[in-house]
């Protein structure tokens, strides 16, 4: 059934959530129809605030989200989830989590929770992630709430298009502060402590605070560390008002602009990336033509160079210079 | 003093010291000259067996890769180390490093050194990594050995180009074996435990054999352990006959030139990455332009789909469509 994107567009807008939940997929699917989506919707974006949450497997990010939500619920407030699982191949099970915690917030309207998987490149589930985020911003959900698993450099990508950033972090979890990776401890904006009953949690914390006392100061801010227990709801009205409070902090018309700007730079060069790979794929260069290219080369037939040079010939790009 | 590409490629191949150094810097800063002589080369490669060696900041892969490097010379193979340090952001430490390194090899013509840093982003640093093995391949190094610190998705990248993957770790570092980041157990084709007499050795190596026993099998190879303290060279004999069981393992015909295949399938869609952006940067646009773009985008007064279409019509790429 043709529907125009103008009344698409107006229905995501009202929150509708059938509406949501196509056009997430067009843009999964990387539709023509989810970009116009995309770009009609656009000059309602900007409103929502998004909160990044990552920390290795196991740390109940999952729960500590859904219990954050529900917070947010119960203060009048809309919520977006969006959980991003790099390491699963595909959504299968991914959208069968989703029903199961839906049912938690059963008949709300104001809650949206979608899940998403790898589907090739890590580059592209960013891209795939960021574009949903605006979605449920122009859907008019107040917080938007991404949680990933937090192992690399692909997920590091993903929470930087957040306002916050939580890193949990479990006590005895062979998480010994040493351990922590670089990337985690920079884009903290607040630690979240969850299962803080078990043993260990104090010299742990004492540890972080260790830390973070001699860590550079970004822009004034001290990333607090703050104790949960999600699954027994402990923590988690501390939890919203440190984000508040950060939200406060950050919210400087020129400190929240030039993080935005940044970003924009950033999501301007992985769209001109994915384009031209979207153009030599329409050129008719597929995967079957670059194995065969790649066979060339191999064989010492042609350089990588020429063959690029070959390619973006074929695809209409070729060289002006 | 201008000078040829083609007498420049025969000094190359002829090993000398400084025609390589030159062309190495001509990779890195991207000179177009620098791709005349690869392509130049090219069919001269593919001879060299490059070993990569990764592993966290403070496990002796420096030194590892030196008496490695000794060890090699010792037989009279010729060698070349590119040491990759993507968290370093400027080549100036390293350079001294290299001399420092160096000293250890001194009047040897059969080794070359060169060290590499980040200059923008990693998957620069992935390609001119990628090219300078190339390179050495092509000055007829028998042996190249890739260095780098094993911290993110782009170091992943960086020793994806190996023949063989070496993956370096210290027992009692906090690098529990339950620590162990997924991505470094898939890359390992042998695992060096080394400062193996340091406490604890045992029980690590035993943990990681445990895991490794219940580890899918790639290919019908078992990544053996193999135990060094590199500082007293011992070990390092073991590890290059681990090495050369594993090059018998895969020289199987089918076995390395898919590996190549895949490996240059990969190249090929970099490669055409950054020519889509070199190519916009030569339209003139620059950071500056980016930002500008960026800024009207944080206004809402473009969207990001459009500018890039914007960016496209500009460096005449536009849509064909």
């Amino acid at each position: 059934m043709p529907i125009t994107t103008e009344s698409w567009a107006e229905q995501v807008r009202a929150g509708e959530v059938r509406a949501i939940s196509r056009a997430v997929t067009a843009i999964e699917n990387r539709e023509p129809e989810g970009e116009k989506l995309l770009r009609e919707l656009f000059p309602h974006t900007g409103k929502a605030y998004r909160v990044g949450v990552t920390g290795a497997p196991g740390t109940g990010k999952s729960t500590l989200v859904d219990k954050l939500a529900a917070h947010y619920r119960g203060q009048k407030k809309t919520v977006g989830i969006i959980a991003v699982d790099p390491s699963s191949p595909f959504t299968g099970g991914a959208i069968l989590g989703d029903r199961v915690r839906m049912q938690g917030h059963a008949t709300d309207a104001g809650i949206f929770i979608r899940s998403m998987a790898t589907r090739g490149s890590l580059g592209g589930l960013a891209q795939a992630t960021s574009d949903t985020a605006l979605l449920l911003d122009a859907a008019g959900k107040e917080f938007v709430l991404v949680e990933t698993v937090g192992v690399g450099q692909g997920e590091i990508e993903i929470v930087r298009l957040a306002d916050c950033t939580l890193v949990v972090l479990v006590p005895g979890m062979g998480d010994d502060v040493q351990n922590l990776k670089a990337g985690l401890m920079e884009i903290a904006d607040i630690f979240v402590l969850n299962k803080c009953d078990r043993e260990g949690a104090d010299r742990f914390e004492e540890q972080l605070r260790a830390i973070l006392a001699i860590a550079p100061e970004r822009g004034g801010w001290h990333p607090p560390v703050v104790r949960t227990i999600a699954t027994e709801n402990r923590g988690i009205s501390e939890l919203a008002r440190e984000i508040e409070r950060f939200r406060q902090h950050t919210s400087g018309p020129e400190n929240r602009r030039a993080r935005e700007i940044e970003l924009w730079k950033q999501r301007l060069v992985e769209l001109l990336e994915q384009r031209l790979i979207e153009r030599v794929t329409r050129a008719g260069i597929d995967e079957a033509a670059l194995a065969s290219l790649a066979e060339r080369i191999a064989n010492r037939e042609t350089d990588p160079y020429s063959a690029v040079n070959e390619i973006l010939a074929k695809a209409g790009i070729g060289e002006s210079k």
